[in-house]
């Protein structure tokens, strides 16, 4: 019998489907892994000796103090949907609301080379990547406009000279996503009931339960939601109750269980497109906090949520917002720790 | 400048872009007309004749009451992703909410001709076509297991033996989406706030400014959103106020004015797929209102939503719920009167 279950962080409901059928069908899939190919692309803007292609970038991270040799670059992008220049003007239209396009819309050039993946960087390079969208983070929201700050990749997505290329983006926005904003108002919901944070009542469950476990680090877990959008979606959450993950300690810690992750569900899922968003406490600088944003650093617990693109959506889960998955989640994250232990083996 | 434009109905924001090059692309796209083709198509499980390929009909409109003439016809869908036997076995599992995947899955074939579309059909047909779905609705409503009736179509969606014939689906949910949810939560609010519906603020709203007014008729207007996810995004709302879809008499007007908008979007955007769902109140009949359901009957208030599918969403669209969308609806409901208007010089 398939189930309906509700994720209590989004509020959604997926529809788990157990079919031994569709989940092994899933699971042998044509192989079609990446070509690991060519470090240099004449033609991509990403590239090292090709920053003469791109605008000024915001933020260069150097091997031994020589700029030249950078090994992470922050560039703005060239057509940015929302602008960085002006002023929001909050207004309304009749019962209407609207702001003007305000906005930072940035790319992390996560390597200078053209075909090194993200899952492949050496264990420091990835920490760094990580610490940048750190500082990127701090750094936008010190600008009073901007609500949130979303840091996210879309591998497998890329069009044009740069595909191949790993990147990822960061984008201020001056009103909170609503996908964040839902997530907020469950948080702080479940805190006016119980005093506890939502999250850390979800990490007490998974890890007594275990049967959703992809791996435990020393400060942080990676688990495949119970009511999971798509096949092997992971999220990793510090065990510790942290709000805002551009303060996080450990992005070296992290930065490595990340890489094993995906490189779990590369293994399992013949390299598959996926999304991955950093969820992280809106902006609190401008001081003020009202409403559901009262008990925010008791009630919101940052988190990176991994999920994988196998297909589009139907026009079922378009019009209802409930997506169905053909992998239940214990047995995904059975197949995750399996994979880790051969690996570990080989 | 672009402007973020918040849907008060959703929450949603969406970018909309003010970009007369980009409108223009979108407006000369590749003219790719659908082929209005044959009316029989041998293996079409839908087509007439081949009634023995589906399983039984959960209802059949007969013309002159004979049998083998039907021009609408409902059955269930072959692989349901919920099934209809069954308990629900509403339980926990620790923290988390978990039902059996119990719900209705219908196909509602809207013709017994393989290549005639919805949009041609003859006005009283189309009228037909609605009230099945009012039927199917009232009808699955009377099964106190299922809390919603969702009613929606996919345009050019389709695969398979059956590409090419016109049909949508009616599913029953054992919970509210969260896309209606959503609204039923914010059209609550309102109420509490203003002590009136907010649907009937908006008509009032797009009526009085007119510039986002596609179509106004007796009992119905049909506009286009002021933070519209899509270029040519249309709603269709009862003027007077009505919760619920089901109980609507004035079916014919409404199919008539419904045709009349999905031609003239076909006509600009060049017959692009399209999404269109119904918006009903939700599943009453289990009695009891608590919490958001008090005042339902007061504050939310049917439409019919159709939504072109121009392209798949960016992996921003897809994390962050904020959409962007190239045509801006005062510029949108402009290009569809005067479409209208050149349609009837024609």
């Amino acid at each position: 019998m398939n189930e309906l279950r509700r994720d209590p962080v989004s509020g959604r409901w997926s529809i788990i489907i157990h079919d031994e059928l569709q989940t092994d069908k899933l699971l042998v899939n044509v192989r079609k892994r990446r070509t690991s190919g060519k470090q240099h692309e004449p033609s991509c803007p990403f590239c090292k000796g090709n920053e003469h292609l791109t605008p000024e970038p915001i933020h260069v991270e150097n091997l031994n103090g020589n700029p030249e040799d950078w090994h992470v670059r922050v560039i703005p992008d060239k057509y940015p949907v929302l602008r960085v220049e002006g002023d929001l003007n909050n207004r309304g239209h009749g019962m209407y609301d609207i702001l003007n396009g305000i906005g930072a819309h940035e790319i992390v050039v996560e390597t200078p080379h053209h075909s090194t993946h993200l899952a492949d960087f050496a264990d420091d390079h990835l920490a760094r990547v990580f610490s940048v969208y750190q500082n990127r983070i701090r750094d936008l929201k010190s600008d009073l406009r901007f609500r949130y700050v979303m840091v996210y990749k879309n591998y497998g997505e890329a069009t044009g000279p740069a595909v191949g290329h790993s990147y990822s983006y960061v984008i201020a926005t001056p009103v909170t996503p609503p996908r964040v904003k839902q997530e907020l108002i469950n948080a702080a919901e479940h805190f006016r009931m119980k005093e506890r944070c939502l999250f850390c009542d979800i990490l007490q469950q998974e890890i007594s339960d275990g049967a959703r476990v992809v791996e435990e680090t020393e400060h942080f877990l990676a688990y495949i939601p119970f009511a999971s959008r798509a096949p092997l979606e992971t999220w990793i959450m510090p065990k510790r109750h942290e709000t805002f993950f551009e303060r996080s300690d450990n992005v070296a810690e992290l930065a490595s269980l990340f890489k094993r992750t995906v490189r779990g569900i590369q293994q399992l899922l013949y390299d598959p497109n996926y999304v991955m968003v950093i969820h992280t406490g809106p902006n609190t600088s401008f001081g003020h906090r009202r409403g559901y944003w009262k008990t925010l650093e008791q009630d919101y617990h940052w988190h990176i949520e991994i999920i994988p693109q196998l297909r589009g959506f139907t026009s079922f889960e378009l019009v209802s917002g409930i997506r169905a998955n053909f992998l239940p989640p214990e047995k995904g994250a059975a197949l995750l720790r399996q994979e880790a232990a051969t690996a570990g083996r080989s």
